[in-house]
């Protein structure tokens, strides 16, 4: 039958996995060498469950604390994109853990631009689909302004388009820091009616 | 905060709803007056359920029968889609029985190239998330067949991009037929990339 998933003729790679069991210690995260996807997101890292309480990024759509399904398990960023967002804010590095990042990767060029549903496959098979893009907000932008007070530039400002996705787990598996990645993408076109 | 979900400047509405409780008895569904969408499904619909076995649509990614997540929890199609393969096939309607619609809408032009995460909104609150466009395949041709024998055009011809999305729940709540449905579109662009 006809596919509705094309490879990109690509691959990124895991450069960096992050987990943090405690919410209560803040959105910071550890490095850790791998990370376990179940279908409840990625263990032992407290962004998991199968459902969430709505926040703020959906007040048009939720009254805030509604039950929703949880689309934002796993918080990807990617190496490229976070140096870019350094550069303009004229500082050395935007570190992972301070956006509370669950996987940094390399070799998806604009990788918060990959259109919602892609898939992105492990070589465990696991596989992680995009829901959309994340947007930079005050949180991250405050654990940055603790380590560097003077920026040429806000994170905000700096990181729109460049702050990566978030994703829910669609197949369970490890993945280990230096995993390929394969991305699948879906029909690539526009609604014409918007 | 910005916004990363935008309103369209029409509304759908809940034209038909389906359900069948028993995968053996078919494809072919019974319309129902109401459904309640949970979080597992479409409530007494054999397509529910968190997760599923992979089929021959994702064979390049999964071996048949690898579980994963369900994001085909509900087949939404359009009634003036519908009406257009009926006419297209040369035979007088479609039924969305036959092909294991859960709900038929209106109002939403080219329903079927709604973008992946476009959220589909009810008056109890209750969200679908469309996962992505489902292509036609030999089981409702079948079914279709076995109505009308002889046809101009083949199902899986005809219904290329008319066959509508599939998607999975994202807020709980009852959808009702006559239903007006707000829809929630994501960033409009391409991936400059692929």
């Amino acid at each position: 039958m006809p596919e509705l998933l094309s490879k990109l003729p690509f691959q990124g790679k895991v450069e960096q996995l992050l987990a943090n069991p405690d919410r209560k210690t803040g959105l910071e995260k550890s490095t850790v060498d791998e990370v376990n996807l179940l279908f409840s997101g990625i263990e032992n890292d407290c962004h998991g469950g199968l459902t969430r309480k709505s926040d703020s990024r959906m007040l048009k759509q939720y009254k805030r604390g509604t039950m929703v399904r949880n689309a934002r398990q796993v918080s990807i960023l990617s190496r490229e994109e976070l140096d870019d967002v350094a550069s303009v804010m004229g500082i050395p590095e935007v570190k992972p853990e301070w956006v509370g990042a669950n996987l940094v990767v390399s070799g998806i060029p604009d990788l918060t631009l990959l259109p919602p549903s892609t898939r992105l496959q492990f070589g465990s098979g696991a596989m992680i689909v995009v829901d959309i893009e994340n947007l930079p907000c005050r949180y991250p932008a405050e654990v940055i302004a603790r380590h560097h007070p003077d920026t040429r530039k806000g994170f905000i400002e700096a990181a729109m388009h460049k702050r990566g996705v978030v994703g829910w787990i669609e197949c369970e598996g490890r993945v280990r820091t230096g995993d390929a990645i394969t991305i699948w993408i879906p029909p690539r076109r526009l609604y014409p009616h918007a």
